[in-house]
């Protein structure tokens, strides 16, 4: 079956996708306009049953496995090939938008859609994908779902991990799954003929450089720290300063030197410190503990290396009369998509007339782990001031459109691709 | 009545009040060592009891006052007399040591009983006092019942305050007054002939200088400020350096330029910055705000004003992209002990050939609020490694005994002069 460029596209109803997107945030919708919809919570499981009846509506079949991963496919005329996956995922920051992963999953729902409403077969079947647990901000680290799908985790590790309320994945994962009766299973680990991820650039690039779609070249690599400084808990109206082991002066004196070590004039290194956390924490005691967290991003592996194999150095240097200790918790090497992927995207933008640009993902995504499964890419659309994890997060209609647009034609290309 | 110097230390008995300390340490003992006996707490009512017991045993007579304060009184021969006062506080920090307060409470039932023992009759009364609420733990702020005794504070806002569980300072009292039925009631800011507090250093500058006995000359001047850092919540990984409001790098960039700017050679200046708290406080998220305290202590009103004046110009300078607002909480200027209190604490040393040296308070304490009701001084003895606000704080059975013994003589001096 040849269908030409567009046809696909022309059947993408914007306002329908823009309202699902307004709808789904009702789902956790906070005060502030914001989304907070964690993973396993009531609000997802009611996020998860819109989705379902939206996508049973024009004829999807619904599933899930074991991860809790929520699967709605179009049958293909070839019903044995590996599907074409397309999707996000619907949890949230618990002060989050409404765009981050809702929009992947959106898309990935208007593809299928209009491909539907087209009249075009795809050849493989393509299944549109929600995945658990992208966030990890209820339960960490992230990207539990395609982990455990692609089998990154083992799923026992992952249904092990507790909240802050001590609640397991396991346990609320059950209740997920028990708000789905009457969906089948599906066996995690099956074949992907290709994964297209479509999500906001949660960065500014885009809308600096006037570009609709980011052609994404690959996920910038991460290393992630947990700096411990222990000093000694003092009195802060009679210990004299040559007297004291002040955690919070060392600490200090620690982040100083790594900001002025990491950043590059160039502005391509991710350099944060997010967490910091001082005990006993009380006005006039001086500090006796300070933990703080290290993010490090880069997209060139040996930059990555040689910036985080500095860190340990430069904290002891700093640490003064304090001790400290500098453990590495992840070491994840950049990755570049295919250029298979890459190139069917950039071509889908062309012919419908979309300005696009390559660009890196800066964050991580669940397409970290599906590009060690199978073909990945991802497309990146513009969102407001470069803000994401806020709730003032946002994405014009019409950009949105133009993602999803892109996506349903790559979707269709590579259903009936040989 | 005559009495030579020393008759009456005689009969301090080391042993007694040292095993008191360990006693008392009991109420509220945590498994380190230390003690955490908040102000009106349980644990704080059954220390006061054990004191009542203590005091009653030799005659004393107990009462209390609408603010929670407990008194023991010796009687002396001129009972219409404004009495002196000896003693200091019997609760603590949540993690706590077994001497900050007590030792000043243990040392004045020591007095008073060594006074009984030596068959000396103090003219005027000797009021064994132990004050509401010092530390302000639990209740903040601290020094709550001698605030309220000298009028420094109205009781009905005293009473209003709050611990972090809501409970008001009216509730818990009424809990502690209800535990002491039998003892009377007595007024609040009655005249006081004089007060003499005894209590640990809390610094480390007796124990280095090795003199047992600090003459205190006053109380070092206090400013503490609240400042709170405002940038804009941010994606760790996809966010530039230069499209960042990143609350935390200005917070310590403010840190950073205090600290050169505030710290003298001299190492007189006490400053810290003993809380910082970080939102939303997540490993990959860009922090959106940051508060932290300042605590700034000096003995010389004119350098603490002009160095505290300098803290807003210095933290603004710092803000780059960050918005910073600066509260200054409080301002109590340095404060000299008249020369009277000090001159008798010092012959009292002398003539026990005890060594001694002047020295200033670095902590607040309740001879804060007494010396602007009545003539008012303080005693200090070392503690091990100048520990104070925590559970390894120690001090010796030695030091302990001489800081009782020139409590002792002073005391009764005081209560026989003209």
């Amino acid at each position: 079956m040849t269908v030409r460029p567009g046809t696909i596209a022309a059947h993408v109803d914007a306002e329908r996708l823009w309202r699902r997107h307004m709808e789904l945030a009702q789902h956790g919708a906070t005060p502030n306009g914001g989304v907070d919809r964690q993973a396993l919570s009531a609000e997802e499981i009611a996020a998860r049953r819109t989705i379902v009846a939206w996508g049973e509506a024009i004829g999807l079949s619904a599933s899930n496995d074991d991860a809790g991963n929520l699967f709605l496919r179009l049958a293909g005329t070839a019903p044995d090939l590996p599907p074409v996956m397309i999707g996000s995922h619907i949890d949230s920051q618990p002060t989050g938008g409404k765009f981050d992963g809702a929009f992947g999953v959106l898309a990935a729902l208007e593809s299928v859609e209009a491909i539907v409403a087209s009249g075009a077969r795809p050849r493989r079947p393509i299944d549109v994908v929600a995945w658990m647990n992208e966030e990890g901000s209820r339960f960490a680290p992230g990207m539990m779902g395609s982990a455990a799908f692609t089998g990154a985790r083992k799923l026992a590790d992952v249904l092990a991990v507790r909240d802050a309320a001590g609640v397991s994945v396991s346990d609320a994962l059950a209740a997920v799954l028990a708000a789905e009766p009457q969906l089948p299973g599906r066996p995690l680990g099956t074949l992907v003929a290709a994964f297209v991820e479509a999500h906001i650039e949660q960065g500014p690039i885009l809308e600096a450089e006037k570009r609709t779609i980011g052609v994404v070249t690959g996920i910038q690599g991460k290393r992630t720290f947990r700096v411990t400084v222990t000093g000694e808990e003092n009195h802060a109206g009679t210990s004299p300063r040559s007297a004291r082991r002040d955690a919070l002066v060392s600490a200090v004196a620690m982040v100083h030197a790594l900001q002025a070590a990491m950043w590059d004039a160039a502005d391509v290194v991710r350099f944060t410190i997010g967490r910091f956390e001082v005990t006993p924490n009380a006005p006039s005691v001086v500090p006796a503990r300070v933990v703080f967290s290290i993010d490090l991003r880069h997209p060139d592996t040996a930059t990555l290396r040689d910036l985080g194999d500095r860190i340990p150095g430069l904290c002891a240097a700093a640490a003064g009369r304090c001790v400290v200790e500098v453990r590495e918790l992840l070491h994840d090497p950049p990755l570049a998509f295919p250029a298979a992927i890459r190139d069917r995207i950039r071509a889908a933008a062309q012919d419908l007339g979309i300005t696009w640009m390559d660009i890196p993902s800066g964050a991580g995504h669940d397409a970290r782990y599906l590009h060690y499964h199978g073909p990945t890419g991802m497309i990146f659309i513009p969102c407001k001031d470069g803000l994401s994890h806020h709730e003032a997060e946002s994405a014009t209609r019409d950009d949105i459109a133009a993602g999803a647009r892109v996506l349903a034609e790559t979707a269709f290309g590579l259903s009936v691709a040989e």
